[in-house]
């Protein structure tokens, strides 16, 4: 058996490329004394990876050059030499861009395939569940009849915020690029007002005409623009929260919010969310999230593109929109 | 007797200059019920008065063209039409740039000259105190220990905010620009760090070198360069008070910052002060500062420029660092 990995061959300084890359294969190494081989089904592809590939450390390390670049993902336990694991279990954690990892039984997680699938575990069930939950709750704490706004709402994280926003009985909006994702918004999940930025190009306007009483939570996934408009349409006492700001990722220097005054002037308060900082308090959010999927109140969409070899294409969709739902890479195995 | 008063003629672009005001000479009004004439001893120059030349509204709507320069001011009640003030009291209020003004009388604060000369009451006595005051206390909640970094140091605000960070028993450092400011603040204030801007090419480098423990709350006057320098350098957990970006005000554009997402890999809050909304709590603040006044616990000067001819050269003092202390135009009277 042999693994293929992708190893970070250098730091990109625009968008990543096959060239920052390098594919090995190689044997698996022989099992130490409480190490798991774990075979991966699906890797997640989150906006996150991208700022793992520069140098320094922000909220965690970047990842080495010549090392495997970083992914959440999961599968299955072939072999192992850890006592909490025994082949055919289904896990989850940071195993990597490859097809089989081998780590510390410690940081393995335990999945249940029986209430959800697999892929589920990364996405609405994963760290981006957990994102947004807390991120719109515990940083956001919206009151019913308050109006959230959600950047790149048609993502993984933007579309559970708005989701769980609407149970929670606020008035929600979505900001999203293309016909496409502004109609799934729309039509599929039904929120009260979604714009289509490509098709705005006074945003700013637009938030305002759309949204006249201002904006209570506004939970920022990209930066830029979006981020200067949404800032010219606070609500008193509002809430910022920022998750990530993808339109940002790929550019040489960030375009900081030229109206960040505003929040003075609207007695807001800006934070951001670390989902990191959740991870004892999980199971809530997974019993609240569980709770709602079965009880069909939040939709899930998952994107999966088969094959290890379309990563760092697929990692791009992510940055140029071109993904419909949760982003997966499936590994294939004869 | 004649008013001399400046009228707001055009907005400016870039710094106010003489241009965009035009003086008038007028009788005094008859004074209708209700209203007060005071005898204006002493104009209040604040970087806010900028942002009120602009159209629009922003905390308070701008000043009209054709009106009065909006300003706070001291002065002494000449004639009363109303029941609570009467001739020879000393009031502040807002008064705008003139000699002369006729108020309503609900519109005045009484201050008392017996416990400190009346221009301190548009100083550490008034806007300028209880912003520093409940900035750094209410929003930045500064515990003891922890370092708190001013920029806009030697400034009204910015002086007031770090010796009541030393009170509370905070690490203070302050960023100013000249050796003028810097010495006041190192060596009358014995601040723990001070730090000339003109002077550090590389402020961040300067920062991170200075402050190895990060910074626990951050009380920004300035914007620009400064405030993202510091966001390079948070601790965890941080507050960042905007008070003002007076860098920023007399550009085109305004330079948002570019390193915002540090306040949220470092679990930092990010929010502003208008003092408008402690006015219910000011007595709080009069009584500490008050106190720690006559214990010497506080240095305050002033920078009185006398002459009501001298505005707008001497707003713009404020703009271009000219002043040393809290600013302030004094009329004077044949």
């Amino acid at each position: 058996m042999f693994n293929t990995r992708y190893v970070l061959a250098s730091r990109p300084q625009g968008p990543a490329t096959e060239a920052n890359f390098r594919t090995e294969e190689a044997p698996l190494a022989e099992l130490r004394e409480g190490e798991v081989l774990v075979r991966i089904h699906y890797i997640s592809l989150d906006p996150a990876m991208r700022g793992w590939m520069n140098a320094g450390t922000t909220y965690v390390p970047g990842v080495e050059l010549g090392a495997v670049m970083r992914a959440f993902a999961a599968g299955e336990v072939i072999v192992s030499r850890h006592p909490n694991w025994k082949t055919g279990q289904m896990v989850t954690g940071l195993l990597g861009v490859q097809t089989y990892a081998v780590v510390k039984g410690e940081h393995l997680t335990a999945v249940d395939t029986a209430l959800a699938p697999l892929s589920w575990y990364l996405g609405i069930l994963g760290m981006p569940g957990l994102t947004a939950y807390f991120g719109l709750l515990d940083k956001g704490n919206p009151k019913p009849g308050e109006t959230v706004l959600v950047s790149g709402a048609a993502g993984m994280v933007g579309s559970l915020v708005g989701q769980i926003a609407r149970i929670k009985g606020c008035r929600v909006a979505g900001i999203a690029g293309g016909e496409d994702k502004c109609s799934f918004l729309k039509d599929e999940l039904k929120w009260d007002v979604v714009i289509d930025y490509k098709n705005s190009p006074d945003l700013s306007a637009v938030l305002k005409e759309q949204l006249p009483e201002g904006i209570n939570v506004f939970f920022d996934n990209v930066g830029g623009n979006i981020l200067d408009a949404a800032l010219t349409n606070l609500a008193r006492d509002c809430r910022i929260i920022i998750c990530g700001a993808i339109s940002q990722y790929n550019q040489p220097a960030i375009q900081g919010p030229s109206n960040y005054m505003k929040i003075v002037t609207a007695r807001g308060t800006l934070s951001g969310i670390i989902v990191l900082d959740y991870f004892d308090r999980a199971a809530e959010a997974l019993t609240d999230l569980s709770g709602w999927l079965k009880a069909g109140k939040i939709i899930y969409r998952e994107h999966i593109i088969p094959g290890i070899d379309q990563f760092p294409f697929a990692l791009n969709q992510l940055f140029t929109g071109g993904n419909n739902g949760k982003l997966l890479l499936q590994n294939t195995y004869e």
